[in-house]
């Protein structure tokens, strides 16, 4: 019982910290994701041939990406969280409006319990629904 | 060191049940990803409007692909595994070859292991590499 007491409250602080940083990169700014993120991230989005590995490498993809993003509003839909002790994945999916357009998004984001006991992403899966429509 | 060590197992081990499940995919089976996966699997591919939850309905919807896929050969491409001891993370890039076609996937699998010490898929996520070519 007090097990699953825990595990509600990981889903709820896991929900949060991704909505916090969520909110930033709509407007544009990186930074949260980026100091939510461990070093050893493992990172994929649709404009990338391979996945990137690291920090580094995704601090270095982002700062490309400053101020490109301007959403206007959000919609999270279905956060599911499946947590161990010091493991937790968070699925959804996203719809991110800017203006007339709705851009439709699947993320995996994989979040880890530090030594200090903080939660830190160490993977993320970006991919767009439905990409090719209904011919595959 | 003998942390590191079991992690080290725990990489190989992992990259091993993804493969044996994959290869016989790649025959037009799902039998072994099923048997593979637990009940609240979470899933996404390039073909759904929403994720997926839960074993049943993977089931229903795997059984449809049944005996339609038929990979020659396959790659992957930069196995990464990230583990705590309950959880661990496989991400890969894979090239599935069928003829003179080939498609390029990008995968994140999340395995936890249960109480009677079996790994099981618990979030299964396919997208396409740049599905949309250069053009986002």
């Amino acid at each position: 019982m007090k097990n699953e007491i825990q595990k509600e409250g990981i889903a709820e602080l896991i929900i949060s910290l991704e909505k916090q940083a969520l909110e930033i990169w709509n407007n544009g700014n990186p930074d949260a994701y980026l100091a939510l993120s461990d070093t050893d991230v493992v990172y994929f989005d649709p404009m990338l041939e391979r996945k990137m590995e690291g920090l580094d490498q995704l601090t270095a993809y982002y700062e490309r990406a400053r101020g490109m993003v301007h959403v206007d509003r959000y919609e999270m839909i279905c956060p599911v969280v499946q947590a161990t002790e010091d493991m937790a994945v968070l699925t959804f999916n996203l719809n991110s409006y800017e203006g007339d357009k709705v851009y439709k998004w699947n993320c995996t984001e994989v979040y880890r319990r530090n030594s200090v006991n903080e939660w830190k992403i160490i993977q993320t899966h970006w991919s767009l629904v439905k990409p090719l429509g209904d011919s595959m």
